[in-house]
């Protein structure tokens, strides 16, 4: 039902890791607290494309990258 | 500042434009109102994931496409 929420979530946390950066270091590089990013990445949260970009910028990688979920799908 | 959503809603309003489908059709298929859309093509809403994923299943397009923005870049 919530998909994308999931996929999304799964994706930032893949991209998050391999950056080596902690929930903690990705929220303060964010302005956004831990416990929103660790729903985020569970799938909890609707995040919105304002969040989004906060995200896609403090990861450093494009926002069409936080989409592309060829990696894990199959 | 808020570039992502200029370029999300530009993106939305090129797929819909390609596919000849009116913003109210649109609207009807994603189960939101005219102005929702035409607010979001203006880049003045701060849309959700949960509506992207509606967007995206309406236009039969995958949300990554969304956030495709290599064809009006330069």
């Amino acid at each position: 039902m919530n998909h994308l929420r999931t996929l999304f979530g799964q994706k930032v946390r893949e991209i998050r890791l391999s950056k080596e950066i902690s929930q903690e270091e990705l929220a303060f590089l964010c302005g956004l607290h831990r416990t929103y990013i660790s729903d985020i990445e569970r799938g909890t949260r609707n995040i919105s494309l304002d969040n989004i970009q906060k995200i896609s910028s403090a990861l450093k990688v494009p926002p069409q990258k936080l989409f592309d979920f060829s990696t894990f799908q199959k």
